[in-house]
């Protein structure tokens, strides 16, 4: 078996501060063209003009090598399940393919995707909590294409953009969680909902919808307009430490005498069921890939790198599943090389 | 920790014929002297002349030695319980004290219970199935003691007993199955059911109303009278092998290609568990050892001793569990130690 994390992308192969907890850092920028109508109100022929003008970006993005622009509709369909779970792209994306394309730059640290619900979407991934890394990084990307093309800007409002809750600075930044104390204690809910309250919106490891069995979240900024790209981050980074200092309590308390043992007990068995499991649903390698990785840094389950489990989450998705064995399956047939994929890894 | 399977009696660590799916056979002798009451309706003083009485068997029984007679209120209350687990004497026997006792004899392959229902019970326990050897082993220890004692017995009806349904042969003949492939297939309150028609009855591991978690049922006759010996010993064995080929056929189904990976899989998944949980109850360890017993009969799971499952059944019940740990253990701590010591002994 040849080692699978290498078809990963760099910012999930890493790690970076509070990397126990926070999986990754995005920074993401709506654009558009001037004069030119937005995706979902422009004609065919327009959509095929931005996709023709975001063939200059890349050598304008030569700093930021390598970088190569993939047209979604060349991309072969088990290729953008890749890009997807790697988050990449949306999963909008991968649909109604016409002059749609995604710009990947920087070990896929850098992401422009064509003709979204935006012109260009341009995201920025680090490990860890990096907001302000990130952004930086997509400010100069973003300078580099703004030095190429004409962006549609207002005095007053900023970048505009298809969806008014981007207007402003076009910026939604977003920290990836993995909060498995707090779920085990039962607070989860309750202090994420409290940061909603602050304008933060909370979603699932592949957004809105996407199931919570990981304990995997996703927080992000609601709006833009009015705040400034420094004030967004600095709100995001505020409340992230809150939460953080909620998971590492939560994660004391899972290991004080009166609960060490049942924590223990919790956290083995899904490792002995996830390093024995002959056929293992997506959903269910998750939330044990979840348990194992919190066992390893609390300290209890050794001799397992807890990054690797992070990768795992990943790896496991049909998509990659499917890449690591070099050929399309049918769902019964992924659970058992799931299984498989898992007990070789982590043995 | 020591070899703990050194406490346990003879019959459970060895096996015999079909001893993947029958743990043992068992014969079981009702006999009562001639001229004092039944211990139901015998005063203190004639049971405690029953008991004198007892004394002159162990001298009688020198072929099956070494034999050793206990009064039961003089064994610890730890003690009894262990007899009980190991299915010496009746858990009866452990309360009201007065008078009783049991004389053990041949690595506990003998034993015979003093006052119990009757005044004395034979009990002759072989691994496999063995019940022609059993029952030939306690007609010889019934006419060592016959030779010594006057047993109440009336031309017409046989050996007069407590119960009527022992009058007779005051034989009861029974094995113990581990039928888990049955049970998987859903297949076992049928085929059991059908047996009961037959003039069975059908238990529990430690009797009747005991749990079935384990999948170990025991199987005997119901009524002694109008049958003889062989008779009753001659039906047993013919259900016996019915109820075998059917586990055989559930075993074969479970690993047909179309439920191989399934079967695999919750067999591997239970090992999982087992061999990692850091607590865990009586109930849930004998069902899981259950299935792993079964994973090695299928050659399943490889480098564990399918024999050595059938014993941590017993040891890891709560009086062998504190002897094991030659201390008295709260019900958690048990648990927690039960789990230990099924890792170390799987490991």
């Amino acid at each position: 078996m040849r080692d699978v994390s290498q078809s990963l992308s760099g910012w999930m192969r890493g790690t970076g501060p509070e990397g126990d907890i926070v999986l990754g850092s995005r920074i993401r920028l709506a654009r558009n063209l001037k004069g030119i109508p937005f995706p979902g109100a422009a004609t065919r022929e327009q959509l095929k003009h931005v996709l023709q003008i975001a063939e200059s970006i890349p050598p304008a993005m030569n700093s930021f090598a390598p970088v190569r622009l993939l047209r979604m509709a060349e991309v072969e369909v088990l290729e953008r399940q890749l890009l997807v779970e790697e988050h990449l792209i949306s999963p909008e994306h991968t649909k109604n393919t016409h002059a749609k394309g995604v710009i990947l730059a920087k070990q896929d640290e850098v992401s422009v995707m064509i003709n979204e619900e935006d012109h260009f979407r341009i995201q920025v991934f680090h490990p860890g909590l990096q907001l302000d890394g990130a952004w930086r990084l997509a400010d100069t990307v973003d300078d580099a294409i703004e030095a190429q093309l004409d962006y549609a800007f207002d005095q007053e409002r900023g970048y505009l953009t298809a969806c008014p809750t981007n207007v402003g600075t076009g910026m939604r930044a977003s920290v990836m969680l993995h909060l498995p104390a707090l779920k085990l204690v039962n607070q989860v809910t309750h202090i994420l909902g409290a940061v909603t309250k602050f304008g933060l919106a909370v979603r699932g490891l592949y957004g809105e919808g996407s199931d919570t069995q990981a304990s995997i979240y996703q927080l992000s900024n609601q709006a833009t307009l009015g705040m400034s790209e420094e004030g967004i981050i600095e709100r995001l980074n505020r409340l992230t430490n809150q939460i953080l200092e909620g998971e590492r309590q939560a994660r004391e308390y899972l290991l004080s005498p009166q609960n060490r043992l049942a924590t223990e007990d919790r956290l083995y068995r899904s490792y002995g069921i996830l390093t024995n499991a002959r056929s293992i649903s997506g959903q269910e390698a998750m939330a044990l890939l979840s348990d194992v990785k919190l066992g390893v840094e609390l300290g209890i389950i050794t001799n397992v790198d807890a990054n690797l489990l992070k990768q795992l989450i990943v790896l496991t998705r049909p998509a990659h599943l499917q890449k690591v064995m070099g050929q399309e399956l049918p769902p019964e047939e992924r659970d058992r090389l799931r299984a498989s994929l898992i007990r070789d890894t982590l043995k």
